[in-house]
């Protein structure tokens, strides 16, 4: 059985910020944005975990084996060189869905997401060292067959964006309710999700769904690890696989 | 009329490159990304230009008054500064769709995305300076009414991304289709729509369609001007003004 | 004559900032001053423009070509995205350190560096673009000559690294006493000076009292243009040539 | 007695690839070293290391704490995500100095620093867990006093910067010779020294010399501890007391 620990990053009050005293030049916040996420990548990543930027304003991360100070120094981090803070807060379950429920839940105990006086909150528990496995997070990895081929290098590229956000779009709902999984897009045609221990069969039944409902054929390779990289890097070798043998599913052994 | 210069930028060779010799680490491919993203924020937006991350290993800006030399400068100043080099190519039309399917086509009569030959392609006229009004571009800037209340503070975390995600997968469909509009979303809750100078019921048939289909509400701001910054900015106001006046679509004045 | 046109650029109240409430974690200081820097050495580059880290916390730039908004576009741009904001004076001088000498007063006057009511001034004037010739700027690129073989491949990196410095020490302080001019140390083993049109002898005297007082051998490349970034081009293609024909001052023609 | 462990960061063959094919922009040369600083700012960081940018081309960590999977997770990191890339070479010794010297030796050994075929060496050994103590690493910090109030506030920038430069590189020769200790300035007034256990008397000595030879006057904060992180902040706060109580020197309790 897996065991993922979730983080909900939030950032403080955001919204209104954007607007206060005027609307800030977009230009300057997708900057902004995209520079959190990225330096969030590396502060978590290289703790082993993962982030996803999610909507820039709220981001998801499996974090087993980042405990609460490696926590509380990205907060403080952040807090050191951005204009906006951040809040944190973990969830740890075996499904992946229900830790950033508990995740998701701390946090808006705590307050509203547009509270002024609700800044810098961490809550939650992270896995305890000894409680650690080597099968604790499961990470799939998917793209699609012969994007290049069949889109980038064919049609408009709004066009091309369309049909994997429309694979992204089916994906994320039906993993999300039928395995209580989360999906994110990471770019390029690729979807990662961090997944509740689920077998061929369920990955097989999801890469047909999305084909069948939207057109979109998607492979996937599946990792399983003590940490999100780990699980995620033998995920990637898998995909590697698929590609060489032209098969839909593979685990990494 | 509109007439949108839309710039289509490609990381040459990309795909390959992020499993050569092995797959690369998937926090720095992230990292490099919206990192990436984020420089062509500056780089385009410091010209009053605008881009979107798209899919990240394609992007698309929209370029009015950046003329051929500001694109050569932004590609020698990647490649002077990451491991992987950009092509650009530059469409121009009253519709953005079709812009960016003039840059589109461009790029791929140059070679495949995943042609290693080639690379740090510059295609595309520029609008002559003497053609440019004050009416070149269309923004619409997109949100979902109350989503902090309706979703962030009440939902999952992943729950209240579905819904956005919904929303916005709908929404560019539909604009797309309909209107020959790009629509990007930004983070948050808000999209942007890069669109054909289209007028009040264009905007309130596709908010209404993307309620009754997904069941989310957006309202939108309007904004006409010279470059995507300036039109975005007045649309960033009118948007203001649909907050205040409770109103689903407002045309900057 | 030259007529260059500089750019104080000083971090608002930075000082007090860094130990409130408590001194913070010193590595996020240095990336946030580092990041700033290269923030600013795109915004300002990519308008043709050089800036220098100087102290960091009080930088210098050579804006031949920027305008107030310009400017302004600068501070608004960093204040949107650091937790720290920027003052900017503007000088011009046929010599480079009277224009630094008038932008410093004029940001004295407005108040300390440490005052905290003074943040975000704008002062100064830029040159008429009526005004402006091909002959305002002159640049300097110095280096050591074979600092590699003598140096990097030989002595320990401090060693190394005290020669350079104490080569650089000698020449800012000799430049600015003998020639008005601004000289910067811009890494490895390159040292860039903003010059008042001063001539071959001024360069060899130059060269031979560093020589003579501290022992390092420098040559020059020496450019004159509109704007630093095609002086300072012009610098380093003629620094190219000191190299191929070994001699020590080579103007670029 | 101290057991400093000393990371020397060099880019490889650095030189020739910024004048290849042609001499590279020099802002986007500032972008990249600055960034690639700040990265390893945060890399080397948050794992409790020190480092200073020192010729940029050649920077200086000190990395108590870092194993070698932890320095081959950074080199690998950089050459992920920038177009050069880099090797690292660890030293240990009581002496700042002597611990650089080795690690210098070590890439020496190993090839050019313009080498075409040398590159991304990693040598030396990390200091074994079970070796490590409490008093491992010495970290002074230096500033000057009242600098806003005597110069900046006073002096023409570069005049400012020249009295902190000459204050610099007379403390860094005069620490390096007499104390086998490494000075590295930081930006603003301050300078960081890495320091082989020194006393009182040597601290008030260092300080004295400076002062005489050429007038600038410094005090300093002293923090032994296991990592430069911990030792780095408890000298930081040592320094506040200096400030609060108007004296030279002061070692954390």
């Amino acid at each position: 059985m897996t065991n993922t620990q979730v983080t909900l990053v939030q950032i403080d009050n955001y919204g209104p910020w954007t607007v206060t005293p005027e609307p800030r030049r977009e230009v300057d916040l997708q900057t902004l944005q995209s520079r959190l996420y990225a330096d969030l990548s590396q502060l978590i990543g290289n703790r082993m975990g993962y982030v996803f930027f999610t909507r820039f304003d709220n981001m998801v991360a499996v974090t087993n084996g980042l405990d609460a100070d490696a926590h509380a120094l990205i907060q403080e981090s952040v807090g050191n060189r951005y204009p906006v803070t951040v809040s944190l807060s973990i969830g740890v379950d075996s499904s992946p869905a229900a830790a950033l429920g508990t995740a998701t839940d701390q946090l808006q105990d705590a307050g509203s997401a547009q509270d002024k006086g609700r800044t810098e909150i961490l809550r939650g528990d992270p896995i305890q060292p000894s409680e650690r496995t080597d099968t604790d997070v499961q990470i799939a990895h998917f793209d699609v067959n012969d994007a290049t081929g069949k889109y980038t290098d064919q049609l408009n590229e709004f066009d091309s964006f369309i049909n994997i956000e429309q694979g992204y779009a089916e994906l994320m709902r039906y993993m999300r309710h039928e395995n209580d999984s989360l999906s994110f897009f990471v770019g390029g045609d690729n979807i990662i999700a961090v997944c509740d221990g689920i077998d061929e069969a369920a990955y097989l039944d999801a890469i047909e769904h999305v084909n069948e409902t939207v057109g979109v054929e998607l492979k996937v390779g599946v990792g399983l690890d003590r940490t999100a990289q780990a699980a995620g890097m033998a995920a990637k070798h898998a995909l590697e696989t698929c590609r060489e043998e032209n098969t839909d599913v593979e685990f990494a052994r």
